[in-house]
């Protein structure tokens, strides 16, 4: 038996971000635009230190506004650029406060589809300074093509109908449970978000096709029998787009358990009004069926459903029907807790 | 409805390799390791003017023996690196053929993993020469993510058991096949051997996984109602290490019709012996769920095997009863044709 420690870093194959963060939010106006930044204000609140803001900016991750310099002062290693914008480019009048912070000593941490290796200047300036210019969208190492072989510990992996349905939510909100139930538990993470929570991870749909599995199956190694990688998943196995980064996931994961995640309310599939969404024992009849080529002992552990857009009776009569109809525990992690899909692990 | 040219080119969006082709087969010993040479010189004589060869290389691709100066006298265009090496890379002693290659006026292409434009004399000696250097293993353009939005034309896929089970093989029979019928049919190739055959494509193992299905969206645009696009499948549903990218194929290319492919005499999963074999009626029922998700008609036109394992007349009876149990034509490409396959469609 391979004893190995409930906390296996993987950084030897990955780049582990420096925290504590400065959160860089720009001039944001939209919340749902620093939903990075948020993620991390949230889930780690003690690896950000502050965020920084522009004039103009009208949102907040609730952390206090600071200068790169006051930062610095209460120890920020990194500034984290947490906000999307159209297209993913960099701003070029965001370019000034990079380089300040590259000239502060800290790493950059880039979230944009625009690599920042792709600016001359940062480069320049980041290589005089010896700091990192980290694109936690791109994969820095290669990886080699899954070969479905067993690993030991225990995995779960969140799957949905949809895109955006609370997988990482869900996940962060398990692995949590299990470690103040005092087991060993470590959240993985496969999207931007997820990763600077975590401070490090693999952004999956990024990874060249041919090695989605290959890299699923790096980011969860070989660990303790009662140890519990707990996979944020990304996609669905419904959704036209992006279906095979989910299978590539899935059976790179080889999942124990399976949680199903889903949003009420949606009429179609996300960015897609002519795509229908399958139904919750659809959703769960493809992900079982797909799994068990990697894991034949799979099972789906429950239901994890974003209520928001109703009222706490009828998410509350939604989520007890659904348990009745699928003989599954099923919640809103938000508003419910994911007490009961913990205990059916 | 739209009315488009039968052999519409997706030269667009991705290159197109000027010919005919010059096949460096460089040294090599193993048959197998010049696949890429052979599959366009047996499909695509008139593409290739003869093969260039270095002292101690054993095998042949059946075209002529020629020097680059011959070769641009019969009026080659393209310098084909058409074999394989362990770890992909260009061995430092084919150099100076390259670059005499260059020196003669030839775009120089590449199935290795390695990238030409990696090798800064190359890049100097082809931007003085304005020759192209094209690596068909890595795409060149940036593809969107999928729609799963219907388009005009019929589409058939190429499905398998495993890998190498004959996709390509049977992709290029059938459009033969269909084009000396006197119908409108275009190979669409997703791997190095074909592309170099079709002179385009899209290596679709190699996309950013997030674009699987939206390159294979690009690859069969909206054609012509009866025009056929037959699509080189890859990988398998079945397989830990590649399923993903078929399952974002399938999608991608919304097939009328899928062809299964198999292998006689394999005991497990290409490369994988602890991976069992799916059965054909399990290969058909996952890839018809699958492919039903971007469009609901879809059927199994026939199978296609591969019989070189064994005798003509273990192959017929295989073939039979396969017919009978599955209720599908079933013949081997190479054996038999794929007559029977096509008037399936």
């Amino acid at each position: 038996m391979v004893k190995l420690t409930a906390t296996l870093s993987i950084q030897e194959k990955h780049r582990v971000l420096q925290s504590p963060y400065l959160l860089f939010i720009g001039d944001a106006t939209d919340p749902l635009s620093i939903k990075m930044a948020r993620s991390a204000a949230d889930w780690r609140p003690e690896k950000c230190v502050g965020e920084y803001r522009l004039p103009g900016c009208e949102v907040s991750t609730g952390c206090p506004s600071l200068s790169i310099d006051e930062a610095v002062e209460l120890g920020a290693k990194s500034f984290v650029l947490g906000f999307a914008n159209s297209g993913g480019h960099l701003d070029a009048r965001y370019l000034e406060h990079v380089l300040k912070a590259l000239d502060a000593g800290l790493d950059i941490v880039s979230g944009l589809h625009d690599k920042l290796s792709s600016y001359p200047q940062l480069v320049e300036k980041a290589e005089a300074m010896q700091a990192q210019l980290i694109d936690i969208r791109h994969p820095s190492t290669t990886f080699t093509t899954g070969t479905g072989k067993r690993r030991q510990g225990k995995r779960l992996l969140t799957v949905g109908t949809d895109c955006s349905v609370g997988k990482m939510y869900t996940s962060l909100s398990i692995a949590r449970h299990l470690q103040q139930q005092g087991k060993a538990a470590t959240f993985r993470a496969t999207g931007q978000s997820g990763i600077l929570v975590a401070g490090e991870g693999i952004p999956i749909d990024c990874v060249v096709a041919d090695f989605i599995s290959g890299a699923a199956e790096s980011l969860s190694p070989d660990n303790d029998p009662e140890h519990w990688d707990i996979i944020e998943g990304q996609g669905s196995l419904s959704h036209p787009a992006f279906a095979g980064v989910s299978l590539g996931l899935l059976h790179g994961s080889q999942p124990d358990a399976l949680i199903v995640c889903h949003a009420l309310s949606r009429t179609h599939m996300r960015a897609l009004p002519h795509q229908p969404q399958p139904t919750l024992a659809r959703t769960i009849e493809l992900n079982l069926a797909a799994a068990r080529l990697t894991n034949p002992e799979v099972y789906v552990a429950g239901i994890a459903v974003n209520t928001s857009s109703v009222s706490d009776e009828q998410a509350r009569d939604w989520c007890e029907q659904t348990q009745t109809k699928l003989g599954l525990p099923c919640v809103d992690p938000v508003r419910h807790g994911v007490s009961e899909l913990v205990a059916a692990l």
